[in-house]
């Protein structure tokens, strides 16, 4: 390293002046060409100026290589950092600090604060406690469940979350996939006990991958849930929730379970009756309340009461009126209580050990992806730090603690945060508040919701819902990219026509398809100088740029692997072939210069391309260059010289512009 | 498109000296800034130079971008190239060409190519006779399927095929995972009928999953198969293939039929008998003759003609000292005429129908890597073109018609088209001579086969596959690439101690997961200067580049996609962070590049990263710009623009210099 900068400091001096030469030089062996003048002598002096060496890497040993990879793999984000160089007694702190985030916040809690989690927390209450019992109807589990979930698993978050904004609870797109996937085996009705116990040994391998998944750090797992997939795949669910609901809107009794359009919408133009008139009104006005929220952000607390206030209404009517006796079907009586404990409820039963395993990795990626989307989401509108793999043990604990106090799957939810968000949440605090006023409704309030009618709980549940079709976001997608939309439509569709899982089966398999094609078929292009400068780009990106008569130079933007080398030989080859055929004598092709600059790695298959392509090209008669190996790239090549000097010095350079100051009199020298 | 040259054309007397003062205020800043000295006539006028606009590529129609990607991604080979501008009665000799590639060569064949052909085919058949009948019988097949093979399948592809120096045939590998397969579900011995059927189907399929490869352009999918894979993958079928074959080498009679080492290893151990002597000895011979034919290229008729001079002394031996009586087991009779028709033979029984898909699917994948990679391996030796898909579709068909006319699945065996090249062969004629040899023996020399001992065709077998443990290949293979050894490893042990169809499928898999996780954990580097010149590079790799005080300039190389943008947005708040953390008042942090060079492709989940990354960025008063987004790139990023005026043009430049040259003003004058 000392010589290479001292080859350097030598042509310091010159630093200045090697530029413009260069600059003459790149444009001059055209002009030359074309007036058939000989080679000037400034021209001389640039084509034998100063030429930069391509660098390697520094020497590093594998296992220290191996090393840097796990890191920046499993501890992208680094987690230790603040414990270096910390005196032990400060380390430990830190490690309580991390583990129990509680600490970092609860001992500067002061009373302001507490008056903002107050009200925030009161608001969600009134949001959750309706959508607990809606949501747990929708995964077929009685409504009780709906409420524990709200009271044991936000106390538990609340001690481990790094979030401030994260409201947690049952969500709807959890509670759908965690009931029709249970379904398909058990009978909710015939068989409510097993089905119960299904749902908590579910809700507890859920908690066992979600929190798995943070512990080993791979939380980068979820990350292949696209934007596109989840825009689509929401929209989906949303779509086969709603139709789901109809049943409770429109008092249908013999509704079909399936979960496909069709028959669901057969189903429901066979029944008309008279509770669809009560669904309609208070389904229209929740998503007034939810269209002057969106409007007017300031009145966020008329949505935000909107469901609570509806249940309070509809629960007086059908009191007052007895409209239970009119074909209105109400909840019925609830136990007053807090959680029991359910430990002695998980099944591990061979019979079912796949279905619970299986419906638990889905629920719990789906439910994980959506509670750490909300917490990032609200942790960059308000610039603090959420940790991925933090959140995924959080949540993920929270639902095997969960599991054990006759909770079900819990996350973070995306409405129920806004609504957090907006009423002025400081700290995890609000979801204390909340778990408390929701602890006081199942102590001593539950005999209120006898005769709330399940058409009003339906009703919810659908204008919640009709917030997960991001209409403007599939138009973005589709502004933005083709590609993305497509794979947004395959989730939509495949959830809707075919089924959730295997919906968001096809949605994640063709992104991934997607990335693996642009690796297959990278992009190659022809670059070209820019008049009058250094600079070399693509030449169909920038119009002003010109090809360099004899010589033509190649751009690859991917890893050179296995999976594309065979296209990037045939490729290579028909540009080239193209090239000698077409030009004349004088600006017959005599170099070709390969840009590596975006090649960020290459493996075995793509050092014995570059080898293969360069024995070809010379066999034509032609040189082969490569400008700007990076790092990586560079050491392979310096490997594969160990064996067979392949690539010598004289054909690395570090830029495009020194290859072609220096190869120009060579290529200039070879005209005869 | 004109008023942007337009605009470079003002400049253009200024391009010389524009550099210069470039290459000045580069260095300039740090100076200044150290030595506190007001900015310089020369820098302010270098701060406000030329700075060159990023383009947009032309504009596109979203369909004839999407045509524009389908050829490159079908037809990267761009097949008809030559049939554009020529008369229609040209197009019809070119297709006629194009899909009989025999028409190419025959009509100029003349008798000093047949001369050599002669001698390539003969020499081939000396080699395919003792071969096929080896092979047969290591796919539980009757020996005289491996002749008929070796007939039939050469001939159609002489006519179709457009390799010169493929040797069709049955091989070993493809043998194995048929007779392995099908063996799961039944037995050769107990069926042997119903075993040949199965036979015949699963080539069938075989056949028909090339061709359609071919017919769909999906060539590319075996391109999955790296050469690391193929070479743990083949040792372990070696070792399998080897291990089996002690039986017939050992004359062991009630061998285990598993495939693992443990129980091959223990029924070996059980058994010892006269025969080992006999197998031993031309074992010995046919090594020895392969190592003479390595050692010195041009005795490569020695290791071609040992295995029939072994399978002539052999059966004359055992003629001789009638030791067929002494338990050494011989093939028996074999009725001479040639290949029966086998179409009525082809069961579509929905009991095997899975079975015999499986089997075909992966029995045509791996030959038809096999095939492929041999065709290209000699073209490019003797630097001809072979077409991919083309060979797919011949291949394929070659096996349709195969499985029709009693043969099994047949591809282009790498030991017998080297032996075929060495032998002087120049076109495919030299098949046809191997084809028409194999007929002569089908009708009138099977009974010569009779006494012909099976131990030396469990020698021959042995001798052949322990050429395809390439131990230098897997030397080479560890010293470039650790994760590449990784995956060779793992397809070895998978083979081996798993069984032929998982090693695969798993090496398959860590190959992609290894691409997948390139995307998700790409390369990040901060770039410096290089001192003296306008080159701006990775800091770790080259030492003497050195940071631009004030300016933190980062790379991706990498698409920015959804896998990855959690792991950028982190990353390179965690960078930000630091670098505002550690410098003084007078190198304070003012500006964030990200130079996009060698980011190929972005989707709507990477520019809601560029978009959130500017705005958290702006949020601690720094200032984000953008260097050399690519074509697409840029498509996206104007996309977003329509929308809210994110990226103006003056946080776009074309160059690192540029964007410092024109920014260190700024950041000078930001500073109290």
């Amino acid at each position: 390293m000392v010589g290479m900068s001292g080859a350097y400091g030598g042509h310091s001096n010159g630093g200045e002046s090697r530029a413009p030469k260069e600059a003459v030089v790149v444009r001059a062996p055209k002009e030359a060409v074309v007036v058939g003048a000989p080679p000037s002598e400034m021209e001389m002096a640039g084509a034998m100026g100063v030429v930069h060496k391509v660098a390697a890497q520094p020497a590093q040993s594998t296992a220290s290589k191996m090393k840097g990879k796990v890191k920046e793999t499993f501890f992208p984000d680094d987690p230790f950092r603040s414990f270096k160089g910390q005196p032990l007694r400060a380390q430990w702190v830190l490690a309580a600090r991390y583990l129990f985030p509680v600490l970092e916040w609860l001992p500067g809690y002061s009373l302001s604060l507490f008056k903002s989690d107050l009200v925030a927390g009161l608001t969600i209450a009134s949001l959750a406690i309706p959508q607990g019992i809606s949501y747990a109807k929708l995964a077929n589990l009685p409504p009780i469940i709906g409420l524990y979930s709200s009271f044991v698993p936000p106390l538990v978050y609340a001690v481990l979350g790094s979030s401030r904004d994260l409201a947690v609870g049952p969500v709807s797109i959890a509670s759908l996939i965690m009931g029709s996937m249970l379904r398909q085996a058990v009978s909710p009705s015939a068989e409510p006990m097993l089905f119960l116990q299904l749902a908590f040994t579910s809700t507890f391998f859920a908690g066992l991958v979600q929190a798995s998944l943070g512990i080993l750090r791979l939380g980068f797992i979820i990350d292949f849930l696209s934007k596109a997939t989840l825009v689509g795949f929401m929209a989906g669910a949303a779509i086969i929730v709603s139709l789901q609901q109809l049943k409770a809107l429109l008092g249908i009794v013999h509704f079909t379970t399936q979960m496909g359009i069709v028959p669901v919408m057969a189903s429901v133009f066979q029944h008309t009756n008279e509770t669809m008139l009560m669904g309609a009104c208070f389904l229209v006005l929740l998503l007034a309340a939810r269209h002057v929220s969106i409007r007017w952000p300031k009145f966020f607390w008329i949505s935000a009461c909107a469901p609570l206030a509806s249940v309070i209404v509809s629960t007086l009517l059908v009191f007052l009126f007895k409209a239970q006796n009119h074909g209105i079907s109400i909840i019925g009586s609830l136990k007053c209580g807090l959680n029991r404990p359910s430990w002695d409820k998980l099944l591990f039963d061979p019979t079912y050990l796949g279905l619970t395993m299986k419906t638990g990795l889905v629920t719990g990626i789906i439910s994980l992806t959506e509670g750490v989307a909300v917490g990032r989401t609200f942790a960059s509108l308000k610039d603090y730090q959420v940790d991925g793999n933090k959140e995924m043990m959080a949540i993920g604990l929270m639902n095997i603690v969960g599991s054990c106090t006759s909770c079900y799957v819990t996350t973070g939810a995306f409405s129920r945060s806004a609504v957090n968000h907006n009423a002025g949440c400081k700290t995890a605090m609000s979801n204390v508040v909340m778990a408390l006023t929701v602890m006081v409704t199942l102590l001593f309030l539950m005999p209120l919701f006898v005769y709330t009618p399940n058409v009003v709980l339906g009703a919810i549940i659908i204008a919640a819902v009709i917030g997960l079709i991001d209409l403007p976001a599939a138009y973005n997608i589709w502004k933005m990219d083709k590609m993305d939309f497509l794979v947004c439509l395959c989730a939509f569709a495949g959830v809707i026509f075919i089924s959730v899982q295997e919906g968001l089966a096809i949605a994640v398999g063709i992104s991934i398809f997607r990335v693996l094609m642009q690796i297959t078929r990278p992009r190659m292009m022809i670059q070209g100088n820019i008049k009058g400068t250094d600079i070399y780009r693509n030449l169909h990106q920038y119009k002003e740029a010109q090809r360099v008569p004899g010589f033509l130079i190649l751009t690859i933007e991917a890893p050179i692997n296995f999976a594309n080398t065979n296209y990037l030989n045939e490729r290579t080859k028909r540009w080239i072939e193209d090239e000698s055929s077409s030009g004349n004598k004088q600006t017959e092709l005599r170099v070709v210069i390969l840009d590596l600059s975006a090649v960020p790695a290459i493996d075995t298959s793509g050092i014995a391309f570059l080898i293969d392509l360069k024995k070809s090209i010379e066999k034509h008669g032609l040189e082969l260059v490569l400008v700007n190996p990076t790092g990586e790239v560079m050491e392979k090549i310096q490997r594969a010289n160990d064996a067979h000097n392949h690539f010598r010095p004289d054909c690395l350079y570090l830029t495009t512009g020194e290859a072609i100051a220096s190869l120009s009199g060579f290529a200039k020298m070879a005209t005869p």
